[in-house]
């Protein structure tokens, strides 16, 4: 029984930890999103805050064990489930791909909080304007071009199987359609094979099934993939 | 025999690897500052980057295994010198801690380029100004009182002996001393225990004779920690 904390209204860095254990089928408990009476809410995110040594959500708590930041709970569940590489170098090069597309992350939330994440949007959206055209026509095709190439030379993203940072990139993907609908019907047509692994991991039956779930939290506008129409193409 | 590649004039990522490099005594060939006469030069980085399957430097090559993202790297050193605890649950802490503090080196270099990395810091100034209060007065000391509350408690980072995550510690200190020396002296008095972590390792001999060296590269205004004193307290 794992039990996930994580903010409850937004997909977020969650939401990669949710895909691992929906698609393995793992008993756990989303507690924030509990009611309060049944030990939920962000009281009990602000309670494992403030008496764990961890710094940010997510935290995955297995027994006695907390894990925190993203990478590092996909390396774990992965290793767990199938989808960490066994071989020493593999394994290194999933946490590798998966520590990138955390990087990626960052940036598709700071092109629209250029300024400050204390900030609201509305008080950096000239600022978020600047930064949109170099984020759309230099960073994203960048990062997706990259994995692209690797995807057309080996098939998966590492070795000859699927692993945890496929799930990452189904993600990324997901969102990016989201926050920047027009840019991204526009450059998909150039990653073929990233589309294809996004539809490959959308219809494993651990992920379709969760997809269509209200389990699965809807991109908005309080998460790090936003959609603001001005920022996009 | 270990080659390092990076970009030869900013100390940067590449910093925290000639740290454990240097500490622990390891034969090593910073590839790209050799004469172009001799292998090196920016060619030598290009190729890498053209010719490998890795996105963006630091490289280490270590025989016929390459490795990059920071953290990675420091974890792989850690382990063949006894940097790296031997503990899963304590080495996966390390990596925690690691990826957190390239997490804050990520919003010290953005806090002068808030706008992107592609334009000149002249450009976006007035942005990095409106950026750079919060950086000072929530972020800093977000991270640093984090960092004092884990030395605070366990005397180490990470379990009862000096781990890579310590040298990371150190360069990051150093470089917020020379971005932001006002903020810095007025802020490190609350950290004593990170101030005594910085020169516990600046003390160690391999360091020592490092930091004294023309090998160690001078923080400048071309790499992550610039000094630039409008945005300074």
């Amino acid at each position: 029984m794992f039990k996930l904390y994580y903010w409850p209204t937004i997909p977020g860095r969650g939401e990669f930890v949710r895909l691992i254990l929906e698609d393995v089928g793992a008993d756990y408990i989303d507690v924030v999103r509990l009611p309060e009476t049944e030990g939920g809410g962000v009281d009990a995110l602000r309670i494992q805050l403030e008496t764990s040594d961890h710094f940010a959500p997510p935290f995955l708590k297995d027994g006695e064990t907390t894990i925190s930041q993203t990478p590092l709970i996909m390396d774990y569940l992965g290793a767990r489930y199938g989808l960490t590489p066994s071989d020493e170098g593999e394994r290194r090069d999933a946490m590798r791909l998966s520590l990138l597309l955390a990087d990626f992350l960052v940036e598709a939330h700071d092109v629209h909080h250029p300024l400050a994440k204390e900030f609201y949007y509305e008080g950096q959206r000239d600022e978020a304007q600047r930064r949109a055209p170099s984020f759309r026509d230099i960073r994203i095709p960048k990062f997706f071009s990259y994995f692209e190439r690797l995807l057309q030379s080996n098939g998966y993203l590492v070795g000859d199987a699927c692993s945890h940072v496929e799930f990452s990139l189904f993600q990324i993907t997901e969102g990016m359609r989201y926050a920047f609908p027009k840019t991204m019907s526009r450059l998909e047509l150039d990653y073929p094979s990233v589309t294809a692994l996004r539809d490959r991991i959308a219809a494993r039956p651990g992920i379709a099934g969760y997809l269509a779930s209200d389990r699965r939290i809807p991109f908005n506008e309080h998460g790090i993939f936003r959609h603001y129409p001005e920022l996009d193409a």
